[in-house]
């Protein structure tokens, strides 16, 4: 372990750059993890490229990461639920614990929230990471680090899965063959979906979804005529993904790219009683058919990242229901940490997830 | 009771008619009803000034009316559940019973539902009407046939409340002060709201409101500004009612105007977790502000007509916790039936519901 | 307000005594409360006289009294949620935060519950309290101090009906019409519930209930024949309550009472599909008609405090939709509270709730 | 096809013989179904050997056998949804439709409902059957008419699983390694368990779960001690259970045996807010720790056979998420009816589900 705190720190729009940071000293309830994977999120790319995202603005330096796992250098007055030497997965908000949405359980939506990497809270990609211990999630026995960061978008998945209400024998569709596409699937199918649909405009991704979580896949084609109304068009987009793929009316469908054109159609492919769960993140405003909302009681439901989601994230690894080792398809040392941004914003074809790792 | 079944046939669009149809007759499972009383639904003028409504459409001649209560005359073979004179209210639509749909108790769903004055179903417009036994409703005693009739928009008002979840201690937002937003806010209070607000364009309807199930009233009178995006104006708009008329944000919206307006306002009233609930019709395609629908993690969920809610509607008026006769503004005679549209179509001040009463 | 910390204390069984306390100083996060009202419970007497409730037991001296409101009179470190002066009705238990319980939002399950008046801490029968900011709540104007102590045993009733889930339209049974079962039913009505039956075998309590939030009540008299297996007996006393009572079988059952027979007739009370909510505390093991549970699909629900109900609890009395005052039929001076607790162990006819005041 | 109606005919307890019964006609949305496989449930045992199941009594001779599928050999009138041809699996009861139960969706508390092989309602051991065709579900290419039988105690498990809400990443235990323990286990794995441990005193059907859907299995092997109350000695063996076999407090526990030891031991394995689900038959009345379902709130649900569980079921088997080929150990050919129950009477070791074939 290095005895410096070396930092990957967005210094503002365009511009990263290695920072040697204070080593922190964990407080009451609170552990040091010295981190060892990171995987790395769109989010991240964005703050790089674009300072901010929404009305999250990055006004001063900051740490970016926030799908870490690593071992626990020392503890905090108190901590008894973990021990130096410790493989953890790091859940990286922590909430207030306070107000009424951290009493009811739906701590994602506390307004308090410190989430690692979201202006203006440092991230975790560092050597050394203060962090609340009940928030760090041991790994059991045959886990690695690596995947344990993958617990991090595992979480999206799960969470929109549970949001989704997927039940025993649930039809699903997903739009979105990347990294949260891909796990939604897979949590959606462990929550009992029968049958998954992963649509996408990349051959490539869905070749690779193929392998993993989609029982069929449907390489998205079709433009809009001039003139047509967007939703006509995603009716009629759903109607031939129907009719031409023999897909039935889906249960839940998980928009996973927040392009409009797919939350629009989701709505055609949702079946009566059916829902709609946004996981994607676009456009801040979209049209949608609300008169077939209401004439087929459609809910339309938002995903704000995640609740209570690392112990079950753990157990579907443990147990064998879920893999994400799979999904990661490139890795680099802490020192390329800029090679490995890089390979993300360029999008590379073939590229799922991509993994930092500290030696 | 006459011997001729006299009934109001929209023969085509603005074209009605009194007609006499054959004296029907109680098939297994079913029983006539003298009708006594209907009151008129938006929809019913609505079919009369422009033939359809979506995508039903009048195609050949159609008695109106749905909103029924009256006095069962004959029984069908194997009819048990009810005898002759029992007063009931007539729960307009039969479903197939068979469909996924109707096992799960979601029948207002079934793609097979036959509803009263939906084409090409004859309504209840008459004086002999044949009806599902088990889809009429015995009145208790006390309880008159006018507020028989009005069980019908009551059960939109209750099963709006329950996609709504409404519980112990919810702040609700309404939108439209008409009979079905009094109806839902008197429904949510029932259900446990501490605190309903209803807003409406209209000084008189709130006026009303104030009497019946409004504990706060908003007038609307803002517009939006040129050029300025329409759900900015609704975040705007909504910033206003709070902060102006010290309105909370509330765990349930309901939407009973169909206005894209006050659809996007819902968004920005409604409190993290919450829900909106979409009980008006209006424009077919509404935008709508995902991002707060996502980051907030809030439901939007449709509502088609009920299920269900009859024998919940006739305990809430059994029990003095819902009073439906203050809504029932003016009554016509049936051989008056004509006036009776004219007056809904007119939309005079004042009215909030009209009943029809058969001798 | 007194400079010293008079605390009413039970040194052991059967022996209490006043005794001058340090003045409590307010961490992070905590306030310090005047307390002003504190009702009595059951519970308290209960450690009096046994000194023990189940595996709880007193080991140490420990201050009584859990049902208290205050006026806060000192702010610890970082407290903005509250002013000095405020009054606040306190929730007498304050969880870990961190286990798995509180973080579903289900933390009155928290096994490291810290709860007022259950060993060893120390409870609110003082007149200075330190306690968790956030577990303060403000009362509105309007809302005396003796009332916001009655929120503890409301909240019971809220916890409670929310747990047998009462929707709208439910017919609902309650046995027992001490302070909890008439706050049971009240909260029960306040859910929804079209019609609540309560019986006791006290006439006088059922008289008072009449009054307050019974639409109908039972005085139960019948006693078991000799040899009668207690299930039977049960199932006859439930069906002679049905016939000659004409109460309906019930959505929701409420056993407030823990007494076998109880417990025992509320399984056949319920209603195909129905819920038992155990509600009081009596034998620890109890024979059930499993038989009548599985074949009408009945649950059987635990109860263990509440949680997440003070604002509702606050939300109900101040839109006037339950009222706790009229339970209030006892009140006494702090220096008199061992009069008050001999009042409550006596249970004197016509006692419903009994209120200490703090000068 | 024959063209005579061979049936299986209970006469009385303990005389079955062949019988000719009329050929049955399909009325309107009715079908006759060729039957060709039929699993032996221990309830059609149960009335061969005691003539009748609690207060079912089998008063007239009575057809055994409802776990069946077949060929859909005509159509009644009105028909549109099969074919002839068709191979179909049956849900052997047809409710009412017309109950309050019926229209909420839970029709398996139906109190009309027509049950095969419950008295007095023949069953489907026989040649010809003649059934509702909405309870007629058509089989997918790939799933065999055996397999199509097994769709009944599939439901059982099916049924069970939704009754536990079992979730995403849950802890399952389940006692009882017959058919429907194994296939409530493997409903709960498909429907998100991460862990399913089984108990069973039979050490071979343990090894058979081994192979099937249990991840830990347990040989139950102690005994109560002399004068030990049964609840103590229940609370010791789920101790013992989670200590010596690493086994975790349970979100559902299913107990498939009927057995009181059971019930009662679940109360004590089953996690804070967990809950317990009662799938076997045994003594009407048991003694629980009603002490312990309170104070950590842990819901006890009964099970009433099953309803919409059918497609779930089909689909469950066509996605390969449920095999239930592997529990078919012994088949008979229908003239070797007689046999077959005779071996399920014998319970020989070995034997997980005997189905009889008619050629």
């Amino acid at each position: 372990m290095s005895n410096t705190n070396t930092s990957f720190v967005l210094q503002k729009k365009d511009e990263i750059s290695f920072e040697q940071r204070d080593m922190p000293t964990a407080g009451p309830g609170e552990v040091i993890v010295n981190i060892k994977a990171t995987g790395i999120c769109g989010s991240d790319v964005h703050y790089w490229t674009h300072g901010s995202i929404g009305h999250f603005i990055c006004k001063a330096p900051m740490v970016l990461g926030h799908e870490s796992a690593g071992i626990v250098s020392s503890l905090g007055p108190g901590v008894t639920s973990l021990q130096v030497g410790d493989a953890v997965a790091l859940e990286p908000g922590v909430p207030c614990r306070n107000c009424d949405m951290c009493k009811i359980g739906k701590y994602n939506l506390c307004p308090d929230m410190k989430f690692a990497a979201t202006p203006p809270y440092d991230g975790t990609l560092c050597n050394y990471y203060k962090h609340a211990a009940d928030f760090c999630y041991k790994l059991p026995q045959g886990i690695s680090l690596e995947e344990g960061a993958m617990m991090e978008p595992l979480s999206v998945g799960i969470h929109a899965a549970r949001r989704g209400n997927v039940k025993l024998g649930d039809k699903v569709f997903v739009f979105g063959a990347g990294a949260i596409g891909l796990l939604t699937a897979a949590a959606a199918k462990a929550a009992g979906a029968s049958h998954v649909t992963i649509a996408d405009i990349s051959e490539s991704k869905l070749d690779f979804a193929k392998t993993y979580s989609a029982d069929k896949t449907i390489l998205l084609t079709k433009k809009r005529s001039e003139g047509q109304e967007s939703n006509d068009f995603a009716r009629q987009q759903a109607e031939e993904i129907m009719a031409e793929h023999g897909v039935e009316p889906a249960n839940v469908v998980f928009d996973c790219t927040g392009a409009e054109v797919c939350v629009q159609t989701s709505v055609f492919l949702a079946k009566n009683n059916g829902c709609i769960v946004l996981v994607g993140m676009g456009a801040s405003v979209q049209s949608l058919s609300v008169a077939d909302i209401s004439a087929r009681e459609i809910d339309v439901r938002g995903v704000m990242r995640y609740c209570n989601t690392y112990p079950t994230a753990i157990e579907m690894l443990a147990s064998g229901k879920i893999d994400v080792k799979a999904l990661i398809t490139h890795r680099y040392q802490f020192k390329d940490a800029l090679k490995a941004f890089q390979h993300v914003k360029e999008a590379r074809q073939g590229t799922i997830k991509v993994v930092i790792l500290n030696e």
